[in-house]
Parts: C-alpha cells; structure tokens; sequence
C-alpha cells in the first residue's frame, strides 16, 4: 500500500480526553452540497430591543419579573429551569412502578441561571474586542460573573457537586435569544462528559509512563497541559492559532466539529476559576475574545456555537489525594456547526449517531483557516 | 421530601445499552418556544425529478454515471465516499510527523453505498404502508437489498468488519435529497456506537445475576430480549406503541431524542439480517412501514429522523465462543428531532453536549402520543 498521508487518506483519531474515536475523510472536502442552509442570523440588531426579555429594564419570559438596569453582566435565575433544588425522596426498589435492573432512575437536584454578559441586545464576544470595545472593559467582567456564580452558588445550595457553565450562540444552536448571554446549570452530581474528562485525567496522572510530561501542582503528569506544551513545541504549530502568556488555542488534534476549539492553559496547573490570578483572567479575557472574533471572521457571519467551561467539580468534605477534582485542568471547548459557509453547516447525524463521529476537513486544514482570520472584527472594518 | 413522581421532578435515568445516563425534565415542556423554525419538508413533490440524482436514468452526482431505470430497489456506490478501500500503509511511530502518544491515529478502510428504497421521488417508508401500497410488496423489497449488501459487501471486500445500514430523513437531519434512500458504510473497523453495545451484551451475558433472564441462541441471558419481553409485560405496556408476531416497537425507558425509537425482536436471538427468517422479514417490514407512518402523523409532516441497524459485525475467521459478535442483537434505533411541531424541534446543545443529554417530555408520555396516532398516512387520508 501507499505510505499514510493524512491530508489524502481517511483515518480514524484517538480523543485522550473522552477516550473515543473520530473518523477522518479528509478527501470528501469536494462533495458538493445540496442539502439544507442555515439562515445567517440577521447582522445588524439594534442595540435595544423592547421584546427582547434579557435586556435591561425589561419583563422576563414568565411575565412576572423585571430585569434590573444594568450596565455590565446581570445574573438572574432560570424561570424555566431544567433543574430544581427541591429535595424529593430516593427512588426506592419498585417505588416508581418500574421495578427491574433495566429500569432505573435517579431524582436529580440543582439550580439554573441565565448570565447576561452585556447591556447591548447587538454586541457579542466576538465584537467586544475591537474598539471602542476592549477585552479589559467588557470581557473581563464576564469571567469575574462566572467566577462568583461558580463559587456562590455551592455555597448558597450545600447539595450541588457541579457548575456548568455554558453559552449557546445562533439560532443554528439552540439559542432562543440574540441577546449575548450564557447559562449556568449547577447539579447534585457530576454530569457524564466531565466525569469522563476527569477520569482520563486521573488515569493519565497515575500511569508511570508518563513520568517525562508536563507536572500539576502536585508533581503528577497532567494530561492537559502536557497537551498543551506539545503543541506550542512543534515546528509551525499546525494546529495552534492563537496563544498569550497564559493560554493557547488549538484546533485539538481530535476535533469532530469542523471548526472545534480547546482553549488551555499552557504554564501550570489551574483547576478553576477560583484558582485563576487577576492577570490569568485578563489573558483569559483576551483569549476568548480573540477566539470568537477569529470565528465570525472566518465566513463574516456571526458564527453560531456551544461553548462551555470545564473546570473542577465543587470539592467535598472527603477530600484527600484521591479526590477526581485534585485532576482538574480548566478548559473551554467550542463547538461549532458551520462547515463551508454561513448557511452550510455539518450534520452529525446517520452514520455519526449510530457509528461514530466523522469530519472532512482536517484539524490542521481548520486551524490554518481560523489563524488566517484577522483579529478586528469584520463589522468594525466594514462600517 | 416529597415522593419521587416521574412526571414531575427532574430525574437521571440508565441506559444499559450504551451505559450513560440521560436527564429527564418533565416539567420543562411547559417552557415557551421562540427560538429557530424548521422549514417542513414541501409536502408535494413529483414523482419524478429529472434534477434528481437519484431518480430512474437520470445522471449521478459525480455526472459520468447514469442510474439504471430501476423498478424496485436500487444499490450503487456512493460518488463521495467518507472511506475508501485502499490499503495504506500502517502508521510507524513518528511516520505522520506526530510522534507523540497523544497524537494518535489509524488508517480506516471502507466503502459507501447508497440504497435508493422506491423509484418514485416522492414516496417515503411511510407513505409506502397505506394503499395501493403495502408493506409486503414495497418494504419487504428494501429488507431484501440491505440483506443482500449486509452478505455481499464483506463476500467481495474481505476487509470488512462491519456494515452499517442506515437513513437520514429529511433536511434537519442532514439529508441532502427528498428521493427516499439510505446509506450503507462499511469499514474494517466495528465503530464506537456498536462496540459499545457489544460489550454491554457480553457483560450482560455474562452477569450470573441475570440467570433469571430471556436467554440467547446459546442460553446465555439477553439484554435485548430481555428488555424486549420486559415492556411487554408490564401493565398498560407505557412505552410500547406498536407489537407483531417478531418485533416491539418502544420509546425505550432511557430514550434521549423526544420521539425516540428501539425496534427490537421479542421472541429469539436474531443476530443480524442473515439470521432472519421470510415470515420475520416481513413482520419487520410492517413494523418500518408502522413506526415511520406513525412518527409522520404525529404532526402531520414528513417526520425527520436519522435511523441505523446495529447487528452483527461481519464474523471473523477466530471465531470462538467469546467472539463479540455472538452477543448480537438485531435492533433499530430512530433518532427523530422533533419536539413540539413540525417546525420546533430539539437542540442537543450545550449542557447536552458539555454535560450530558437532556430531555423535557418523559418516554412514557411520547409513547403515549405515538400509540394514539393512527396508522393510515395522513396524505392518504387527505385526498
Ligand atoms: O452523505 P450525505 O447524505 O450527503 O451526508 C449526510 O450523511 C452523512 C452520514 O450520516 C453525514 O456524514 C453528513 O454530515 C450528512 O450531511
Ligand atoms: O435554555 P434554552 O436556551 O431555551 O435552550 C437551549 O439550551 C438548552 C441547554 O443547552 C438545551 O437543553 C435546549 O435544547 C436549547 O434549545
């Protein structure tokens, strides 16, 4: 057979952190497209809108409350919540009428809120990076809102073990709202993905061979980090597009969304938001402005995704060495659907449901596309 | 607290096939809707596009091929394969320039095709149940192809390892042509999703505290005919909406997607499509035909859906007791994405996909609303 070339031959890849595959058909970039166009979400908003229920001033989606006027970020919790904080008995053996191994369920606690991350219906992350607008001013409070919900509310709700914080942006994923916000779902247990995250770093911080990577605060390989030294160390950093004192981000060398990005700290050990220094944050706050403008630039859209933070789960009484959260590494993933325009998108579905994820375009490809993005806004060029 | 109502507090249920867990809110469906729309599928196509790819003599993709003037079902290999059959070379340590135990990748063999099910543009699974059509003259002949493909795909590649049969529906599921048809994937490789599952069998095989239990060919216990035999037998059968002589259809207990569907044998181990009989061929036809017609009356539009056939990986020369393979189940999932209408369907986004999958409706009240749907199309009622 021919020698392996990755750019030509479909192969599949190894994701360490959720230990799964990811088939990759780098030669089907040339399909033609005939299937279903996204609507490209209407450019210009303005900067108020009277029906719109998170901005300031206005009433909520259940009609009875009102937002405050605020200036900056603004919390508020969900007034349709998928979790609740009530305490509901344990299910007990035949309680709920199902009574059979392959028939069981758990009662599940928690608490939603919504973080409005500006006053302006009209102006993403993507576009609080270019002037008049600045990361240090209008990104920075963002982190520090999601650094004081992150630690309120365990405090508030003894019984919660986790925070996710995430942001859903466009319409093409699930956003109900233009208005830029995110949401927080605090659990009573750790969720499926960051369990999987965690384990992997445990298993990865406890294998002897791995006695030559990256260390953590304790002197343990840590699978993040020494992933993120790896790629700032190769020639061209191919898959690198942007880094800071602080962080980089890469299109992961498993990426399954066309444009998927993981941002990492690159210098040490940092489990969450409450173990990140002032100057962390403000590099942080570049980072992530600096991602989604690259983003929207890539097809001059305002570029539709999930994102979402992983960071340590809320640390319990037991403590001790063997704790998962002591293997935290905090991390953001991007999700993003667009593929080859602003009304194209990938569909993960058929073969990628019942088989296994599968992408054309390589991660290399992609991160090569994204680092030749400018870093101003195509809207603050345009006008 | 209160005693655990399934209908009414938020809750974590088990899927034992794919051994993660889904949240439930059933409160939530009382959530208002002001995100994206779905464009539903025009309802009246021809039955003929001389534009189509896919319909009778009319010019391929790729357009150097011209499709036979096919009067039943019709098999051709994809003109944009995601895998080819060409042997490459293993990758050796450092070969990709990536020599890193965290970079790691494999090259995947294959080959695509595509099953066009009926010659007609415009008639769906759904449409083929309801007179003049019947399942035994119109579906029947679909089984029969992918039966066929599911034997002599592996018989011509011997690289094969798996076959996976499946059908995209509709533009919200990716689908890039109305002409009814379905894909099928080989590789030579058993992807995630049924690796997965094999081992939940063969753990649940091997479980002595499932002695009790429906047993295989081989009188091991049986996850899948188990959890088969089970819904049939509780009282007001809440999750089953449709039963024949061979096969259930059930909104499984743990179902993640709202209208989701598990086709399963209830009376025998049925490995895969070889193993299957003439009488239970069409009893799985009627119940193609049954679940499509039903999910299409439920809004009355074309119901999007990504389906697949998990069986059976292709039997390898080892062969042996503890060969995965002998644990099979013949199943079929449906993927539906639908939620509230034929326009409002649900997004598995951010917490979905940062934490885990979430869901509003509860398996029970979606098997209730399937179950009261009729049989007959809802087209050919209307004219
Ligand atoms: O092959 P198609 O129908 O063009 O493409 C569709 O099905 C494939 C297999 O599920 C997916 O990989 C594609 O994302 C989807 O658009
Ligand atoms: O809460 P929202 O924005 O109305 O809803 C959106 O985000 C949720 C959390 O990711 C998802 O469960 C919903 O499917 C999605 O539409």
């Amino acid at each position: 057979g021919a020698p392996f070339d990755p750019t030509e031959h479909p192969h599949r890849r190894w994701n360490p952190l959720t230990r799964s595959f990811v088939l990759c058909s780098p030669h089907r970039t040339k399909r033609p497209w005939q299937g279903a166009q996204e609507t490209p979400s209407k450019e210009r908003l303005p900067a108020y809108d009277e029906k719109c229920y998170l901005c300031p001033g206005n009433a909520r989606a259940g009609g009875q409350l009102k937002n405050e006027d605020y200036e900056s970020t603004f919390a508020f919790e969900n007034d349709f919540a998928a979790l609740r904080p009530d305490k509901v008995q344990d299910i007990a053996e035949g309680q709920d009428g199902n009574a059979h191994p392959l028939l069981r369920s758990f009662p599940a606690r928690g608490r939603c809120y919504v973080l409005c991350f500006h006053p302006s219906h009209n102006l993403t992350i993507a576009q609080l990076t270019t002037a008049p607008y600045t990361a240090k001013e209008h990104i920075l409070p963002i982190i520090q809102a999601w650094t004081r919900l992150y630690q309120s509310i365990p405090a508030d709700n003894p019984f919660v073990r986790y925070v996710q914080i995430f942001e859903n942006k466009g319409s093409a994923m699930g956003c109900s709202n233009p208005h830029p916000h995110g949401q927080i779902w605090s659990l009573d247990y750790i969720p499926e993905e960051p369990q999987k995250e965690l384990e992997s770093m445990k298993a990865y911080a406890n294998d002897e061979l791995n006695m030559g990577c990256a260390k953590d605060d304790r002197g343990r390989p840590s699978l993040l980090l020494t992933y993120a030294q790896l790629e700032l160390s190769l020639a061209d950093r191919p898959r690198v597009f942007e880094v800071n004192d602080d962080f980089v981000a890469v299109v992961p060398y498993w990426a399954v969304w066309p444009f998927e990005v993981l941002v990492l700290p690159h210098k040490r050990q940092i489990a969450s938001l409450a173990e990140m220094s002032q100057e962390e944050k403000l590099s942080l706050a570049e980072m992530l402005g600096a991602v989604a403008c690259r983003l929207d630039n890539i097809f001059e859209c305002s570029f539709p995704y999930s994102m979402g933070i992983h960071q340590r789960p809320v640390a319990t009484s037991q403590g001790g060495q063997d704790e998962l959260g002591d293997y935290a590494q905090f991390h953001i993933h991007y999700y993003p659907p667009l593929l080859r325009s602003a009304t194209v998108r990938k569909f993960l579905v058929g073969f990628e449901m019942m088989g296994e994820p599968q992408r054309d375009l390589t991660a290399e490809q992609a991160a090569a596309r994204i680092r030749s993005c400018p870093t101003t806004h195509y809207l603050a060029v345009e006008s």
